[in-house]
């Protein structure tokens, strides 16, 4: 059995990785730490996990952390890299599900975030959790950057197409779509169901923190330069991102769908839709599954790929969880086969 | 391994006996039959199956279906009668999630269903499927009757009550709400989401299907006659009942909720919550489990019993597989585990 | 013309005002404040106003206020019992959409409001502005208590039986049901829509601000003691309030029809619809109008009405413009005759 | 006064006409025609226009519509065609609000709809209602073909740009999304709540109804042909129209902000927001106004436009009724001011 913890679990992706860990068979939570919630059963916070998880909220305690096998971080920016150093230290292994290691320039990621980073040496020796890009680095990582939701949908949509230098990269648009879950469990005013309710709008139009993380992805599997567009949008629904990429292809006939689905045939959670599919949001919720469909409207020169994810999990703790898998020799799926609730 | 065959698996109450069934590590799913479908594979309909289950619709077949271990009914009303008859006499054991077999009086009955009892010896024999009140019938029951969404949370809210006595039987109120999905996915005005969405109402206050089902069960539990008045409401959102019970106490001094803790102390999905608590029906989604409060408002004589179930697992399929697995001797809680997805 | 000014209009009950000042022909909006917004243009806030209203938050300044025929409180409680009595001083008229006056007995308003009332003199002489009941007095009135949203609906719903002194008052159930609108626009928790959408959950069992207020009310339609369990729920849209009110018939056979028809006959704002209907919310979004359907389910004795009101506009801004109406001898329903949106 | 009739009222654009019709300070609604609904009143079908309109459905009458000074037509494709010319010939002005006369070229209209035109003479005839476009043309319109709700936010959002000649029009992107109500009142499997609510996805991917008339519209605003690529989204909302729009700038330097504001500084119903707005769907609910925002991402060559409107007013019964207002030389803003109800 491994030993885990988690660095603050209050919020949406911390429940998550709760719900994922407490139903794993090879992991043992063994602390879940909260300043706020600090001696509050997890269960009293989160009625869904009465009787299946018996631990309460502690205040974090490096000692205790460093003891587990593997530390999850579910904490806002700027906390992971202030704890890792020393839980690594400790022996313990470490999975960010902030955006503390996700880009390997510091300045660019400085500029973002608005912070000095606090450890450059763990932000060099980072893998980027993706493993549909990077499984075999993953596997012998001590520190996994874990990917952000936009990023993971956007990238899984156009990596078959830059591998294979099928599309020209100076001009790719990628139209995105989120569930109001990505905004997290702190109250703000917009994402109140009166405010986000019946109502659909843009955001970040003019620049989104996971737009350098997406171009970094891109340029890696492109192996050059990517000019890209992201605009995200807050969709009137809890759970679920929709990517709309479009990308001009260099050759029209390019056979698209045998493409994707050979570029992704191994992978346990990319799913390749049959010709002429629209997938939905909702059938992947609270599953780790990635769906995508890919389609040439008019039979132009135009790839559309439509790819959905749940934000929560392939976009936060299921991948987590998956790169824990890697990391630890169990099965890659292992604890991520709950099929979709659906309707 | 038992195997199990479905009747009538398109609907929404289909699908998720499908996702139970697929994730059942006791039961191998044989048949599934669909007129309209036949033919498709399930996972077309229902993409969030695609990976789990590899089974396509087929026309109704007696043979294939009497050959099962046990044989679901997810149609409607009307079609176990006619079908089951034959499935008992191949040796299948057979759960109605319809109606056909839960009003004991057949007269009664013909009145709500509007059509003639095709099998009274059978519904003379079937046992209705709540196993905390009937759990050893069930055991050992060639035919069990599902009881419906709405029955199984006011029974159970009230169930406490009425055997001990508590209450003045002859004026209970049930004000009961449900999510959209209990209305089916056949496609009607009412339930769109241009309908159905940022909307509430009242339906079927002069009189609703499961007001008998209801008071049939109130009386065997109470002993004796129950003045009931249920009233039903659409909530706009997708899983959920969620049922407000008013009863008036006989001793106001009543500890209530030891009441209800004792009772539901060995009960695997019937969870009682501490004092003060407000159940939400998002933390039985997708689960089999029920959650209840009791309350006395200003310390008054009222009881108020708030209780929350997701319809169609504890309401319907949820609840016909608890009953499977007691009728073939699995653990009782078995395929029914999966932790609800919050938020 | 008539000048008017609003105190605190950033909420949603303050944006609901001015949609309807805005559109009314013999209003002048004059001055509309708010310490946070200070400065900033209405429109800036609140978008939909663009084109429509041309005016900028200013800091509370009494003398502005003074100035106007009527000011409108849209405040947290507490602070129209601070300011109200300088602006009727200086001869502006008031109408509180908050609790200050609501509720004549100052001990039980302490003990709600866990405030000491700042004004005794004033409470003793508002008027609660309830115009079906209180339409002559609030005509003359200088302070008006503009009634709280589940108190409009519910005593709409019950007067005519309490009037006609025909149920049975000690035992009287509102079991009412509201969209996350009342709740403000504060960020909370609870009301994120990730928090209350798809989901629905009472709260309050033990007590709700609302229940001393709806008590007074129906003890002066009754005229005499009555026994009432309120139990508020949250619904996942964004307005409506739907109450289900249930209390037994003196005499089954009553005519209810009749008397709902009769007793609302000259009002602009109820509406008795016809026999055997259900009224929904979405009939009356952003309408000061009140759908009241009644039914004596399975024809016994219990009397069922069900009630639907935006809490927003007769729950709350609409209302309060009805009461200026009044007060100022213009036609009751000046400004507030569009049609609801639908669907 | 002018008089009016619709034929076919029970849909979703037919119930908003009424509307904005029975609102309208210049308009009598004389005949409202549906074959189903025959004899019933208006208001037993859509309660929320109780006290507002004392007419009832009749069968469509050419005589009873013929003298009518305006006929809408809100029914499915090619109904309008078949009844358009014998009431234009007996001296009723036409609106079509279906698609019967928005494509100028037959044979495309044939592909796209499966039909053969029925008055090809008319169809040449018909004038195109996009005000901002042919406002000229259509105050002497006999026959008036209303544009569809995507087309009416795609082409106000990229005829600016077309116009001045500023982008690249090879290589054009319309990310759409639209709220339910644009799916109809028809009862369908993909609309009901359970479906369409909690989700999100694509549709018509390989190609929808609205392309070419979309195209037809941007090509005559290019003055050349135009390479568009148009893919529609499901949003899980009652009403409204978000266009993302991406096309090349000539010239990155280009004041977008200027152009668009003196484009639309004239029209009633178009407003510009300022620099860096994410206008959202809600602000136009209910309104016939389309709100845009343009944006420079990163400051680089993609001009980025966002732009609102409600599917069923401007997309449809509003726009409408501003075409009536220029055949009739009315204030083209007339019964069009309400303004929308938020949140």
């Amino acid at each position: 059995m491994i030993t885990a913890g988690i660095v603050g679990g209050t919020g949406y992706t911390g429940v998550e990785l709760l719900r994922l860990l407490a139903g794993h068979p090879q992991v043992t939570l063994e602390v879940i730490t909260s300043r706020a919630q600090a001696g509050q059963p997890v269960s009293a916070i989160y009625p869904n996990l009465r009787g299946h998880l018996d631990l309460a909220f502690s205040e974090p305690d490096p000692a205790a952390l460093g003891a587990c096998d593997v530390v999850f971080f579910a904490t806002p920016n700027g906390t992971a890299m202030e704890m890792a150093p020393e839980l690594i230290e400790r022996g313990a292994r470490v999975i960010d599900l902030g955006a503390d290691f996700r880009i390997r320039d510091l300045e660019v990621w400085s500029q973002w975030y608005g912070m000095t980073h606090q450890c450059p040496d763990l932000a060099a020796e980072a893998v980027y959790g993706l493993p549909e890009r990077y499984r075999e680095a993953i596997r012998g990582a001590r520190l996994v950057a874990n990917p952000g939701c936009y990023p993971t949908a956007v990238q899984l949509g156009l990596i078959p197409l830059l591998e294979a230098g099928a599309v020209d990269t100076a001009n790719i648009v990628a139209d995105a779509k989120s569930g109001a879950s990505g905004a997290g469990r702190q109250p703000r005013q917009h994402t109140l169901l009166c405010e986000a309710g019946e109502n659909f709008h843009a955001y970040g139009a003019s620049g989104h923190r996971h737009l350098p993380e997406i171009r970094q992805g891109l340029v890696e599997a492109a192996g050059g330069e990517v000019g890209l567009t992201f605009v995200p949008h807050l969709v009137p629904m809890v759970r679920g991102i929709h990517a709309t990429l479009y990308a001009r292809l260099h050759d029209p006939a390019a056979d698209l769908q045998a493409l994707y689905e050979e570029r992704f045939a191994d992978e346990p959670f990319v799913d390749v839709l049959p010709p002429g599919s629209h997938p939905e949001t909702r059938t992947v919720r609270g599953s780790n599954m990635v769906r995508i469909a890919v389609h040439r409207p008019e039979g132009g020169d135009m790839a559309l790929v439509l790819a959905v994810e749940d934000n929560l999990v392939k976009g936060a703790a299921g991948q987590a969880v998956q790169n824990m898998n890697l990391m630890f020799d169990l099965p890659e799926a292992m604890g991520l086969q709950g099929i979709p609730v659906l309707p």
